[in-house]
């Protein structure tokens, strides 16, 4: 009761007018993903300042943006698509979930108004390839309508346990694939796990040495994340996709954010989210630290 | 590479607002499929009686209709769907393909405007799971939009090779299935079979005898459709929905239309398209034998 | 959400103590499976010499015998067990379908009293691999139970639309699988075919001529059950099992019960079931019919 | 050669007379799964209290029972079932291997005489989702033959590199599927894994830390666990069932013991294993904790 | 257990310096493969001519060719291929089985000598993808080894029940995928089916109308073929490759032959073997008409 | 689109002349694989004692061989293979990427020159199961020809994203399967992750602790290998065949070797590879280390 499109097919655009798919993804230095409430006037106003900092600038539409804002935000992203040139810095938005009341709006308005710059679709909480066939197929007929140019990507977020199982089959869903991102919120609360901070591990994970007489025993803490980012990471490598780390929410404790970027980079994630400015520069200096161990190699 | 719902999600409801999808099919006499090209008024004012006369009236958005005429089918639908009190008859539009200009605005205008009396949309070409995911998305988020009571059934046509072959996972691919329809004339050009009227066979697919001395050899036609509708049927059974023939096209020789239906009811399908008034007639007594032979057996 | 065995693992036993599987079927002549109704005395009488004419005697406990003497039948079965000495004749019963109030004790009882002479147990209404699953790993346990020497093997009849979307997932099952016949009646009932004795076609089931001019328009009648039998056979085939044909009801018939043995023979059946003694001559000329053609071919 | 049933056969039940499975889950809280050897006179008298003090009582018939104790295991079982009133505590059987001699009875008597009173079979070793169609099926026809009410659930030990690999295909086998428990012994032995005390990790599975000039290398002691729980959870959440923690067998060391119901709690699992009364209060103060920062976060 | 390639991975070449494979097919009219056995030196010297007359001629190294002759008829292929001038007409060649002691050195002198005439190898009994798997990689390796500057395609002959089973997943096991033949001998043997000559049906595969009174029954004989063509024709239009007919044995039944490949054609099929200079001008004819009658359409 | 051989033929021999494969893996002990580049005279010079001490010795003919002394290498494990007497001790031999030009005359002539004193070949870079079967089919081409005795084995390097993601379809691919290594160095180039040394870990990939006022902070080193190593070991425990470490590069560094090969250990690897005499002391005292331990246990 399984099927997928013959290989041949999969490189076939889904709409007539729409771009041609691409075969490989475009090369871009996509470092960090940085997160805007773009309903929020102050920190549009600081959006040229952002394009010469980040490698991505992001609108975000869904968590963080409350109800009675979702329409000011998709307005605030269009706006600021509208207003900036964005040079080499990629432009993203975050749609709201598959499910709610906001999300056709958000494509259709936003692929209408400013399809011709937008690089990339971010789509949360995907379950499986058929998220990414509604989204996939969707675009296919707006990019059409409006004349868009080249084909704009979709980009994952993980944060269902059903998406972890499925998460090799959404990775090759389309050939709009253009990455994924762990989302370690949804996640944890999907999976029934317990976290302390957003993106963080939790204090009490830990193993326990064999008791030595009456000496104190010592408790090493463990990565609640390895198995996931490693099966994610493997999902888009195999496809030619990229796998970010997601957001860390605990502005005030840069060395825990720093570590949790840094291992999600070591175990192959290409990128990372930023949620504060402060992120921003630990982004750019875990990647350069890697990338200088990868000289001396 | 693969992956489908899980059971308990299958069942579940794509959009929050959106009416629980059936468990199974609600119980409804569709012996055929009444096809109307909406925007011929003088058709239109006819649909009082039609309702009288057949199980489904259909309104016709796709081949048949030119391209300039789209628009206007899509009105004249919306405005029949209005204007007619369909009782126990079904009321179902045939919508564009996935990839042409119309579909979007077929679903949301009509939806919108009358989803509280629309049974079922026909979707054309469906080549896989992935067109029923992205109609039965689209449809929930519609649905929830414009406060849709109960759930739209989706009708699937099988006019591709693709489709054929992945006929058991378009069956299984979503609680909103109806049924499946056979499309022989596309369903012949996707193949490169060879027929000489649209859904009928081909006069010269026939096995000959072997010679014996010089007497002529017999040569006994045969059905160009058994496969497909032996596999289509086999698909739908399995997963308690319906199959169907789709067109017969030479309203010339009703002993041929009669023969075309019943053998697709010998073998299994439960209605068939009538795109002529003379067809309705034939459409019933087909079934009518049926069930005495049923009765009798 | 699917898994099989591994390779390794499917031919190991479901049970400490019960025997080896096959790693290929014994070769025995099995032209026709004759269906006795055990509890009947007068038929149970001629057992000894229907031994002599048969290749297979099949106590059937299942369809045809009435709820109110699926006792008797299952006490009949085994007293013909113990009471004959079949040789080279095989001895099969047909169990009563896995969702009915008898089959645990069909399996419980009869492997317990005469487990080592029976050779095959025919499984009705297959419907999937599961349903080789339980019987598979049932017997197992009761062959260990009572110490049964040779592993006892598994028929599966093909009488739904299910069945047959599944049939080669069903003959690879278990290295238990002997076989599949097809079951045409249930079978039409699932699909909702229509056909006017059990395991015949219809005579409706025609391809008509084009008309020419006014002369009459001949019409072939078309093989109801190409497809199916086609489909059989292939996954047969592929895993060294055996397809057979299934009832012809009509004993009134001999030359239509000849045609349809013939045609499944034709298509790669190597026995059929035979359900009055009438039947036997029909399926060993059938058989010889063919054996000679091979030499000649 | 893989097949599952249709999303809405998944749903049927498997015998007539049989009661109809759940949709969903019923609530209950399961903190901890209580193991009682039944056969053992003075635990089977504490029975009463231990109602009060846990969420679940389960009769182990396998491991830890010798095979000359399996029959009174049995019939202790039967007894403490018929003779107490078990309010909101749940009560469960575990059951012995499918392919050893006892499982048959097991079943068979257990239904028979207290299937109305019994919540949830437990069952060892489980490879694949055969394995839990089979016992599906049979209790199936063990529900219809002893009237029983409601669906007798079963629950999977994940103890074999199989069951790992098929984890996904065991939670959607079946909608009786209640949830699953970490077996670490056997699924060591299984991978040749090396543990010094059941349900542990591995003193010497260590990170050691790069060498800095002559001083002491640190070396972290890592979860020999991680991936196996967070793979069980995935395929647990995905499909709606509840994953466990199992056996943690060092009753003299109740801080491992602390730590390790923590760390499966903290990835997902929803309750333990307990087989000691000390082990009791622990699996409460762990989800206890739990639940506040739950409140907290 | 199964996997397949990622669609990125799907069109990479499999050896570095092997040549880019096809992202579709090459347009070329094929309307027959003309079999010469390259041994026979009377035949090769007829080649110029043939060029003239055949879409594509095939140097058949395989069945027909005795094992005595084989590395002449390699040799002789090699000799004809330099030898000639092939123009617009394909060069095609039909290698021994893989199991055989022929095939390696049929591949490794073919493509090391000609390599750069050489459109296409024809692979007999595929039974799976792995079998394309295999030619495909010493395929690229030769290529790579030898210089070849296009791809060499693959034809594979579907003669096996298994292959039968497989069909889809053989037509897109390769990009370098460029049709398939029924092999109608080979697969009658694979599935015990009866036919009287090499590609042709079974005068007794009839099926015999229902007695009226004491009047003849008319009896219309079957298409032995039509469900496996139908279902090789629908994985070739799926994945964009080419269902041909194969062989008809009878030189000296015209008419047969005739009515073989029109059935065929009809079907989908877009070419036959040609196995006699006598077939050569049937098979245009049968072309031609077709495309006459899709003029008229 | 996917397939697998049916379970019967997944044993059959697939060359006329070929070896029976095994059913089970023959037992030998093989604690560490020791690799030697065969093309360096005085390494070879000392294979006679080597023999004395490792479990296995395999000539290298893949990475760290110069593009320049392939051919050398090839011959020189030739004349190492036909100068010495194994006993006990498993020959192997690591053959070029089955994209490389070196690899089918790696193939040809050490099967041709030495097939029947070779145990197993170890295949670098296998992606998916069409890998294994392409060295399977050419291997049995080449043991026809050679008339070689015993099945040759095949061992697969797990170096690349694909191939863990397709870890359970290549452990189940052929019934030459002997087992699977872990490639660290280029699995971390497929997947972008960072290690400081080849087989080892990343000093920075540390769980750090929550801060605590202004306490320093404890950060745990983790083990970048758990999951790969966990999926593994589960594909080739269900399978029967055997998980291995692979290289660790620092031999300066002996600690940390020993710490790397018994985290494998622990986690189900039953051997290693050893590149540096050191390191065979190493890998035997890892072994015997835990065989005491499974007898205190």
């Amino acid at each position: 009761m399984t099927a997928i499109r013959t290989p041949a097919r999969h490189f076939a655009p889904l709409a007539i007018g729409a771009p041609e798919p691409y075969r490989s993804l475009p090369v871009r230095l996509e470092r960090m993903i940085h997160f805007v409430p773009p309903q929020v006037e102050k920190l549009a106003a600081k959006v040229p300042e952002l394009i010469e900092q980040v490698d991505v600038v992001l609108g975000n539409l869904e968590d963080a943006i409350p109800a009675d804002a979702k329409e000011a935000a998709r307005k605030g992203f269009i706006a600021m698509a509208r207003a900036n040139d964005f040079g080499a810095t990629g432009l993203w938005t975050r749609i709201n979930a598959l499910n709610s009341p906001w999300v056709l709006d958000d494509l259709s308005e936003i692929v209408g108004a400013v399809g011709n710059k937008l690089d990339v679709i971010m789509v949360p909480k995907v379950e499986g390839p058929w998220d990414i066939h509604y989204v996939d197929q969707l675009l296919a007929q707006l990019e059409a309508r409006h004349r868009i140019e080249k084909p704009i990507l979709v980009h994952a977020i993980l944060e269902t346990a059903e998406g972890v199982n499925n998460v090799e089959a959404i990775a090759a869903a389309s050939p709009r694939m253009h990455g994924m991102s762990l989302g370690p919120a949804d996640l944890a609360a999907s999976r029934a796990m317990k976290t302390t901070r957003v993106g963080g591990g939790h204090p009490d994970y830990r193993v326990l040495e064999d008791a030595k007489g009456d000496a104190p025993r010592a408790a090493s803490q463990q990565d609640l994340w390895h198995y996931t980012i490693g099966k994610m990471v493997d999902a888009c490598a195999a496809t030619g996709i990229k796998p970010f780390y997601g957001p860390f929410g605990d502005f005030s404790d840069p060395a825990a954010c720093e570590a949790q970027f840094r291992n999600a980079f070591l175990q192959g994630c290409v990128g990372t989210w930023t949620l504060h400015p402060k992120q921003i520069e630990i982004a750019k200096e875990v990647k350069a630290a890697k990338e200088v161990q990868e000289k001396v190699k």
